[in-house]
């Protein structure tokens, strides 16, 4: 992807809320990684190791972080500006969202090549791709771009500038707030694993309710995300999830919580605000986690999680414990021989006593 | 959701195979959990907290199981209904069936919208939604249901009063069974993982079987069920699985045996009659588990298992010494501690004796 | 799947670089398992089972590993034909690939079933199934194989023979090689999972790069693999991916590796060449894996690892070690209960003393 347009790294770095120094005409085409970046690109330098390259980088900007103590020596031309930020990879983020606005196919909505229910009520500016299948009685937001390939059901109703990405399948009575993303293949609103055991065989429990997911949600890739028994599931506003992530019937995200790749929520399972769970981790149902709390790659959560815990292992406990005994279990064998030695010896010395 | 109309109780009752008690004319419109249930819903109360509240719910009609005693009381106008039953969960299930039944949009079968190829067999009162994509020689039985954007290999034979969701890929020669119903996004019959080494590179052998999904089966979304490399894939009749498992080829899940989120089946291996795989669990390839037996969440089957077995842990063994050893694996450097505190108390006390 | 043609025995295994022994106009019409092959089929026997059984098949053809001593005792006609070689797995499969070609239907390129965007390139003998869906400055070689229900963005090129199943969704400038295969419901090019913490919520880092899929790739179904956020995400020629893998920004996989069933690769990992890694196993971010390394099941690589290391657990360490590791686990009760009474006997021994 090719930036629009240069851009005067000064005026950027006011937008993304950093200090600026520097040649206040510099302007940048694009930004790339600390080790390839050229005169007309802007970077950034986190590391102690980069933030002593300083001098041999090619870049024409440098984001750097606030503890960059010789931040005023770079006013002058021959040296890169230099933006500086408390928090230096979230201006990063800003500035290259500046560079590399988020572009999508123009198809307008096309009357023959998508099918709509009943009163379908659309916002300003449509852009629907071909063959999307939108049911009775939906509702989409202005400047909404649904890709092609996409299923609505009926009465769902989606927010202003919600991108819905292909061949994702959205049930009935969904409802997705302003500015949430959708990503390709996922599936929302499908009934929840609800059997009743009845003898040998399984009776299945209606699924009545939704799924709500509120504003600024952005959904990975080829994620299940079940309707509720009764209620809702909801994904608070703010949440991230990555590829693969399942999330049962019931289950509450709170706010700006994040879902690396192929987490697994169990149903009715609330998880607080900001919590980070790992990659291949998961929860089993019922479970309540605190706010903030960070569940470690593969672990597994069993039972509820205070705010703050940071938690590993399946069973999962707490990482700083679980690292110690990570330690310990490669030298499982060699601790069983000890055990061994220890009980001959005492065997030994306890015959010599009698 | 909201229910059809309203039901009596009594007959409720009657249909879903539970004893009754109350005014016979009640009726109600909806169920509900039981904290929020009024007296247009009938609730279940299966746990002795839930029976200590009858009292006070305000539901009109309630679900007990047979070991509540009290049962009789209940017959004044002035009480909630009552239903009594063996399973009350089963005939939770079935009385949400008939005030929430299934509906699905009416498409009927628009030739202009989908896509049939030569020989195609339809049953009465089709209903295929708009953008499917059937191949040659299919047959699809009476009243089956076709979500949009679905597409059906050639040959593929689907039973009465199927029901497939949306952007699902059926593979060609898929059987399914009557009453089965496949969600969204799942991949039926993709070619078996079967490559042979040959130095460096990898031969594809051809996946040249099918695979067959028998009666009154329930596949979750983003599923991928894999061909046979010779003969079938199959899934007895009455099995449910959840969201996102894998089932490789030539596997065998037995009737009625419940597949959790994010399972994952290697090649050939035999399931059982009433398995249940847990969340995350996983199993080897040329395995077989006996009918009845559950394997825990995120465990991984690598060798046989007997009939009614319990099972934990990756790899997995007994339930119950896996639940002893959780408990210890966390105080593993207390443990240790303790080992080294012995030797060396041992070591003194030998120097002692020399 | 029924085999195209009869075929002389003699010529396949000539094809298949094997040895030849028996009647050479022997023919056969197909391939079936060593236990069900009749005197039209070619079989295979690796095991030493299999090998004692030969006289007993009813096999027309057997393929053996060069190590069947036996061998030249099969020119006779009353016995079935035999092919050898040091790698029978390996001509089994090609034997199997001229028995049983990959047939696809045939669709054509029919435009007012198809929507295709500005300045399409397109091959020699294009096949398309209805409801694709491509965009602008797309090119697709010859012979190119998409199935129904595909979503291909602005700017990708796809190689000579390349097939992608139904409901596949391939992102912007992804660039895919000759003979690769991606399997149904998997989407490439997606944007990677890059946000930057901002105190409560969370910057999304646009996700500048691009997926290359190199030659004689295979991809399963239901892959997620992200774009780059600068440069590419890289797929080395001859990977073969099983389902629900799942592949993060940046990350390499080097040529010929295999990645078995709903594998995990975080972000900017690089996999060597002939690397595999097995079902439901994982890696962490910035990790190398070298060439030829093996990562058992539900492992998970969390620091680089050597080639050519065989490694099992989470995380992961050296495999034999593991297995040894294994076997004590399960007896940590007993091993606890040896300590506290080697403690306890300690104890009373140094009472005594005193």
């Amino acid at each position: 992807m090719n930036a629009m347009t240069n851009r005067k790294v000064s005026a950027l770095a006011q937008e993304a809320g950093a200090q600026f120094v520097g040649d206040p005409e510099k302007a940048v085409a694009g930004a790339a990684p600390f080790e390839s970046a050229g005169p007309e690109d802007i970077t950034l330098a986190e590391s102690p190791k980069y933030l002593k390259e300083l001098d041999k980088t090619g870049a024409g900007a440098v984001i750097v972080p606030e503890s960059f103590k010789d931040f005023e020596k770079y006013a002058g031309a021959e040296r890169p500006c230099l933006l500086r930020a408390k928090n230096p990879r979230a201006v990063w983020a800003r500035i290259m969202q500046v560079l590399y606005p988020t572009r999508h196919p123009t198809w307008g909505a096309n009357d023959s090549m998508i099918h709509t229910g009943k009163n379908f009520r659309c916002g300003k500016d449509p852009n629907i791709g071909p063959y999307c299948v939108i049911g009775d009685d939906v509702t989409i937001g202005d400047r909404a771009v649904i890709y092609p390939l996409v299923s609505i059901g009926d009465g769902c109703v989606l927010g202003d500038d919600v991108v819905v990405y292909p061949n994702v399948t959205i049930g009935w009575g969904t409802r997705i707030g302003n500015r949430s993303v959708i990503h390709a293949g996922t599936v929302i609103g499908k009934d929840g694993f609800g059997f009743a055991p009845d003898g040998e065989k399984w009776e299945k429990i209606p699924q009545t309710g939704i799924v709500q997911i509120d504003d600024d949600v952005e959904i990975g890739a080829l994620n299940t995300i079940d309707r509720a028994t009764f209620g809702k599931t909801r994904i608070g506003s703010g949440v991230k999830t990555d590829n693969q992530v399942q999330i049962a019937h019931n289950v509450t995200v709170g706010e700006n919580s994040l879902l690396v790749a192929k987490v697994g929520v169990a149903g009715s399972t609330r998880i607080g605000k900001n919590v980070i769970m790992a990659a291949r981790s998961g929860a089993s149902q019922h479970v309540v986690i605190g706010d903030g709390a960070v569940i470690g790659p593969t672990a597994g959560v069993a039972k509820d999680v205070p705010a703050g815990a940071v938690l590993s292992g399946a069973p999962a406990y707490d990482h700083r414990r679980w690292l110690r005994v990570q330690r310990i279990i490669p030298e499982l064998p060699e601790l069983k021989k000890k055990i061994d030695q220890l009980e001959k010896m005492l065997e030994k010395m306890s015959k010599k006593e009698l």
